[in-house]
């Protein structure tokens, strides 16, 4: 009988593998299929960068579009490298009080899983990152700006991460033992990143010709809508890699994740349009853009816990806030160029809040909405009173963030690049040309 | 020896799972995968909003650009909604009598699988609305273009949708048990799009100017072939998902799908260029694209099931299609402002005869072509049938379809959004931007 | 006791797959991931040529705007066509010498992972046949260039390709049976196409204006910097699946090729930046997105098997290449429109010899060094002199490579297309419009 018993036991990897020419396991499967499909994710949050960089550059006026492309583009550069070097250590290294991670600084030998990860985070930091760059378009010096997006991806972003999502080896943030549900970060990365953008703007000041001498707002129309439509598009679809591949799992739960994502948008662009209708008004392209990009912010903290239904009155009332927090702001004569802080900040709260109060599987729970509310708060004191700090500093210590009133009229393009973005088509700056080219 | 089978049985987890730590089964890797594959390709086939907004903006005059853009983006947030609340239920719930599905509207609770499966299709949707949006540009009214596109996807797109592809959960559609071939849609999705958009164009008749007094036609050159090559790009790049994915599984097949998808539509190209060259005339962008989005309409029906010498076949009498129908309908004096019903419906049809005829498994069987003419017949009924009524309502019972001579003068972005496109380059209409705002 | 046994292996099936509905084996599971994840990165290099078409595009006068989208769209078509009728098989048929495949011309019938790889490798030879097209722009043939790009994706790039790459099915190539390391084709694909194109401009000769009558260069300006920079996004997006997928399998190290990939893109625009500010230059857009493109040129070769220091090392030399090589070409009177050797040959060859150098598992090898050479130089003598052969015979030969100063000088759109980019903004040549129309 043990004979034959040992024989079966033999027998076993080849019946059990006897169809396979590939002797793989089934975890080895799981990470393989985890690791495409956060990798993909990850890929398509970096083509953020994108939507970003020409929602804003179409948003301002052609004199600064090189700048706003730039912005983007080199910040998502300096951003790389410094997560790498800082960020993702502070952000996700062994945290053993709870309020910021002290490994894993500069890695350079992970397993598998763990690059997987910090490439898929670092894509994070980048969308944190650039968020303040459109509010603050059209006034600030180009390397005062890469500056400020050092200390953002290396410390402000980061640190605060650490609190909700901290750490991926040891010790958990303070937020995240509360309970604090941010599924993909309409706190960690939107706020934080439209706190930033509202410190910036503040310190800026309103672009010349903003406001008349009367206090009266002038709107400043952007130069290209079709740039800001795509831009609309590719953010859209990069937000599916984003809340779906925060579950850094190929999970079955992410085709629910991508619908909520997606409902919320189209819920939130619909509420705007419907309000604009009732208020007699006409529905503008920047503003149903920005309505459905409200909606995605809001429904990333909850994307993964509501169901269908509220995920929809999660975007509705997004689209209530992108319609009326505009308007406030301009009372209180603040120019955030393409409206961040509504967008990232204003719906950042509201989806945070949601998800709390909202949870499919305890809903309407006051304790929960409590616990969300602490983390809004934190957000606010840390992403705002950092950057309040840093950019009074940059401003007032280390020789000025604003460019000189003649350098804002010409352009940045001009005059801190030396590129012009349509050359043939600004007749008013071609002459310069020449000039241009002894700069280069 | 019965305690040595217990014990064998005992063991069998831990054999079977031993070199595993995480105990997960094949069927659950499986629906992983397969739930990653869906929901990237589904997020793929989103990005058709944006190529098909580009193409269609860019193809138009610079006077009627936002109002492009916004039809598309709105429609797919109006759409998307309306395919959760009603469609989806409409084309995939129970179906007993093979003609209408009848559950699972305004879902909210489904397992996980379904919530993929809604979310893939509700971007099928999304297309199949949007395909008219181009044929009537420059001319519909903003909100009735919007009305409209609500019967799509509420009504028009999801019956037809339940006969050929019908039902997720009960019953079958009655194309789909003759065993109507139409693997991703160029009949379901596309050719009926194109029926919406051919009603949609005789009811509003064609762009002033279009055509002469003495009915000579007369070319209406598109404003921007920069945004209509990107949308060509983007539209290609959007295909591979909305055919392989229509497996709706990560199967082996679909480098073999993705493969015909792209071999036809590089065909089609080919066919229109070499055709231009014969024929003595210029090789036009715009028609080139056209040709290449003809060629992967026409494979979306048999991309799974033709060899690729066919699949080459199919796209190079696509490219046939696209350079010949154009003509016949502008004698028709029918003016599609894109070339959509050509694109979609005539490449739709051809598409639909060659995935029968050309059935790898089962080659030039005419029953199976007689099968597939059916399904070609109930599209063109249903479709252009249903759409004219509703245009006709709309037009001459709901007080007009179709803007003004003024304001089709003036351009829509101007009228109905109050918004330019490009504010600065569009000198003509600069004197009116403070009186815009006011309308803000 | 045989009784139970027999008992026991009849349970198998079902005691293994109990918990699964569906019967699938490990090897259809990994089979299945490979296949999507391949499927998924081939997708993403095919939006490569929206990237080349539009920095291309954006980088060129508007008056060939069309020429260069149209090359880029085209080149893909043909491309594709010829390379499943003989470049797949000349690359990765049966090589028996190590020279050449020769077989599997035309495939009809493959298994299905043999078609997913001839799609993947299907989009890698449009890459590297529409490199030359921007360095060639302004004043090349357009029938003349597409009958280069066929000689390019069906002979020059397969042939170098079966070296270094080959086969699929049966015998290696010299280069492979070396040790030759180039992952994803920093040589096979970058300097192969960066050699034609310095073979073509040498043939073309400089633009008309591009050097004056003193020999003095003049700089031409591109006409749309929104363009180039997004066509910078969605390369370095390709990017991701170009050198991730070059696994073709969901293994888990593509994270870490992902984040070696970025990092390098990010240290090469940053250093450009810090030389641009050293030496007292302009920070151009133009020249931070060919650097972030060097970098991901660079990395290509090495992308699995460095350390991310190292491919940060990899990026940072390939700013440096970046910025000078173009000053080198300049004073040799060579004038490649977008830096094309520069950025795929330049940093091509640096990448490929880094690949060797700062091999993770064996570093400072210098006899791998010296295989690397081998490779490089083999790619120059190959890919330069069947280029220059090439071009010569299609100019000298064949009648004519470069169009008429008069063509050249009213621009490519209006003399080889019928058809302008914008019409309503490039006023000098709106008159003709009537006459184009007669050429469609």
């Amino acid at each position: 009988m043990k004979k034959y018993l040992s024989l079966i036991l033999l027998l076993f990897p080849i019946l059990v593998h006897a169809e396979n020419e590939v002797q793989i396991s089934n975890a080895e499967l799981k990470l393989m299929i985890d690791s495409a499909w956060v990798v993909l994710c990850g890929v398509l949050v970096f083509f953020m960068q994108a939507g970003f960089a020409l929602i804003e550059s179409g948003t301002v006026r052609s004199k600064n579009t090189v700048n706003v492309l730039m912005k983007n583009y080199i910040d998502a550069c300096v951003g790389g490298l410094v997560f790498w070097l800082i960020g993702f250590g502070l952000m996700f290294g062994v945290n053993p009080t709870g309020w910021v991670g002290l490994s894993h600084f500069a890695p350079n030998s992970l397993d598998g899983w763990h690059w997987t990860m910090l490439f898929f985070q670092m894509m994070f930091a980048a969308t944190a990152t650039t968020i303040a760059s459109g509010a603050m378009a059209e006034r600030i010096h180009f390397i005062g700006y890469i500056v400020c997006t050092i200390f953002v991806s290396a410390l402000i972003y980061p640190i605060f991460g650490s609190w909700a999502w901290g750490s991926l080896f040891e010790g958990a943030g303070w937020l995240k033992s509360m309970g604090f549900i941010d599924f993909a970060g309409s706190t960690v990365v939107h706020s934080i990143g439209g706190w930033v953008a509202l410190a910036g703007v503040i310190i800026l000041g309103p672009r010349l010709g903003r406001f008349g001498r009367d206090g009266k707002p002038h709107h400043i129309p952007g130069h290209n809508l079709s740039l800001v439509a795509l831009g609309g598009f590719i953010l859209w679809l990069s937000w599916f890699g984003f809340n779906a591949g925060s579950t850094v799992a190929a999970d079955v739960s992410i085709g629910k994740i991508a619908l909520n994502t997606h409902l919320a948008a189209c819920a939130s662009a619909v509420a705007y349009m419907l309000l604009a209708l009732i208020r007699g008004k006409a529905i503008l392209l920047t503003m149903t853009i920005n309505a459905s990009l409200g909606g995605l912010v809001a429904i990333t903290a909850g994307c993964a816990t509501m169901s269908p239904l509220f995920s929809i009155i999660t975007g509705l009332v997004a689209g209530v806030v992108v319609t009326f927090l505009p308007m406030l702001l301009e009372k209180l004569k603040i120019d955030d160029a393409v409206d961040a802080f509504t967008v990232h900040t204003g719906c950042g709260i509201w989806g945070t809040l949601a998800a709390g109060y909202f949870l499919e599987t305890d809903m309407f729970n006051l304790s929960q909405l409590g616990v969300q509310a602490i983390g809004v708060g934190a957000a606010a004191v840390w992403g705002f009173g950092t950057a309040l700090v840093m950019f009074w500093v940059m401003d007032k210590v280390l020789g000025g963030l604003r460019v000189s009133k003649q350098h804002e009229q010409r352009g940045l393009d001009y005059t801190e690049h030396a590129e012009l973005s349509y050359p043939e088509f600004q007749q008013d700056v071609l002459a310069d040309l020449d000039e241009i080219t002894k700069r280069h």
